[in-house]
């Protein structure tokens, strides 16, 4: 694991966009790539969508969702690729081949589907106050699931409710790629920012590995970079 | 993670002879190798040492061990060493300054070597019959160690002893790499045989990760092959 | 470039095929190979076939030829895919569904295709007495070109005539992997035996770079493995 | 190879930069990393410097030049060491530890070194309009060379002469990195900016192959990008 510690959260996305970019550009064949919706990699978006827009030498890039939150109402695709298109996806003008979209009915089948398109090259991820990864929420792994469908039951229930304005519109379960098909991945990137990541970032950094804070298992991986500013690092 | 299935433990070594070739022959530079001691790599590098003796092909290949258990007489380099000696080192004919002998003294500054060094490429890794790998044994273990120095004490003991015909041999502590030094490794392989083994490797197999068992850990590794004869792989 | 000296056929056999496997089992995801038919690799088959057959270890691997000689028979799919299915892929029982069968029809979007589907990791590549690999053959390259179609003409037609019966049979054309496409892999094994190649190899071992002998181009290639025999290997 | 194409030397910079951060990033281990000296690569370095000086997860870089011209002054150092320490070296706070200096003296050892330390991950190369890439210039090269020394006679000493204040201090000869040990290199990217490299920048993208434009060759390399401004590439 590298930690790379930033001043602010600019540097983060600079450091994040370059990083991406330069991952992107060195595979000189197919490049598998999922990277994380949510608000900290908003900034490294507006960075990096321009210069792949205007760009063709990213058209090798496979756009990958590890994790969605569907709504009740079958005709809307989904909490994590609705954010994905707004941060990302729309402004880098991706094109639909080239989105796959994870999805709970494909939950089974989806680590295959990755397999024989040649595996993840490169993952961005971000990271809870409390740990979580994906849809990995504490104490709910044992860190070998592959990808899987959580039931939205018990304290889920209110974690999920705020993405929605109706209640109605609360699903019945969400997909999240598991601990073992994140691990998968060639190469691991982390975003973090601010005090409210800082204990997360501490417990990642010196572990021990722990459900009650899943992101811990990431340590273990062979190429992961954690790149955090000065606030979600303090506890390191 | 990929399980091989072998009839026998014939067939267990002559894939992972096969493979320990393929993967030392597919680095066009140096390659950096951890080997197993133990009972179960025997009949592999049988069949590996001549190979290896008789080709030049291997010389960029650099040994390096993964634990060591010293003794008390300062003038025994240790059990791991002398064990991989007598099975693959002297046989294959292995010069002195390519094999990189982990000690005790060297623990804190182990993976820096590693990482200066260009990192492991590949692992050959045994298990035991309570999951331990290397040198870290069922409920030591956060996970987050790497190489570290293991005093010999309590349970321990009995363990060590039955390694030195004197008890005054017995020494203070002994090395190994940790959790997540091992899965910092690029490939892993692991080979088991025999009937003993079965529950661990369910374990690693099946999950979940946890400290009772630690090569469940390394089923998240992103390129672990586990090669297991019918006896060690009935209970997947 | 590594040359790998067998003291024979049978040792070239036994440390292409080890190779062979290792690299196919070091791929966690899907592997694409691309391999050779021809004489010499015959062997090498004999052995491999029966371990892949009898396990599913091998199941990611997806195989491509690098050229194909069509009848003017539309009925016949090829000397190529003919040959590699008696010599392997028949025995080694692998599926239609994992036979990417290259025919003159999709020589221009060939090289695209492999991109989108990741690259080839490896190939296994024999080479003639001439220098030439795949179907490129002496003065009719200058190292640049991708996959293409040749048309039979000339001296082109001596060539191939002694593949058919008939020479109603002879095609119009042939297709083949080029020197930029080849070149394109992540990995190359170049398989070599007796006498009469002792010539092409000392010139790809020792250079120049020469339209002459086109194999030579491949010594520069960032990971090739030459396996040669005492025969193939005398004038290096 | 992979062509992006920039508007113009900003452009050019900032791609270059990001894409070497990601590279260097992205190597959990050591990194080595060879580097271009000349007027193209300035504003990449103007760029990149700064972030690696103010930051320790570059600290596993190990950078090396790939040519030197040396002074017939043993106390001078060399223009390629003496240009790389101005422009990027020195700015980047790089320690001598780091620094590994290839001379004429050790041109007969420098690809055995390289391949010790693991060999080159990545070089950043420029292009000469004459097609010259490192030290080799048109029509000395067979393509088959590795690191060598070129006597500095005939039309040599025009070329070199404009490098020295005094005619005493022509050297006699200097050092490159020849095409088989840059082509070993497990990544290559090429920066070109300005009318007058884009002869050179077609002639490698279309071929053929020809030691008349020597880096030609290049476009034959399994991993190249190449970084042109508009006016570069307008030849393609």
């Amino acid at each position: 694991m590298r930690l790379i510690n930033c001043p602010d959260e600019n540097a983060v996305a600079e450091c994040a966009a370059a990083m991406l970019a330069g991952v992107m550009l060195s595979q000189p064949n197919r490049c598998n790539l999922a990277i994380t919706a949510g608000r900290t990699p908003a900034l490294t978006y507006e960075l990096l969508a321009p210069r792949v827009a205007h760009s063709d030498a990213f058209d090798h890039v496979q756009y990958y969702n590890f994790d969605e939150i569907p709504s009740a109402d079958p005709a809307f695709e989904g909490i994590t690729l609705r954010d994905l298109r707004r941060l990302y996806l729309t402004p880098a003008g991706i094109p639909e081949d080239r989105i796959h979209h994870l999805i709970v009915a494909d939950a089974a089948t989806h680590d295959a589907t990755l397999a024989a398109a040649g595996g993840l090259d490169a993952m961005l991820l971000g990271i809870g106050a409390d740990g979580h990864y994906c849809g990995n929420l504490p104490n709910t792994t044992g860190f070998h699931d592959q990808t899987t469908v959580v039931p939205v039951v018990g304290e889920m229930v209110a974690r999920i409710q705020p993405h929605f304005a109706a209640a109605a519109d609360l699903p019945a379960s969400y997909v999240t790629m598991g601990p073992r098909s994140v691990m998968a991945a060639r190469q691991l990137m982390l975003i973090a920012t601010g005090t409210a990541k800082a204990t997360a970032i501490a417990k990642l950094v010196h572990g021990p590995v722990t459900p009650e804070w899943p992101a811990t298992l990431l340590a273990t991986h062979p190429n992961l970079t954690v790149i955090a500013d000065a606030a979600a690092a303090k506890g390191v």
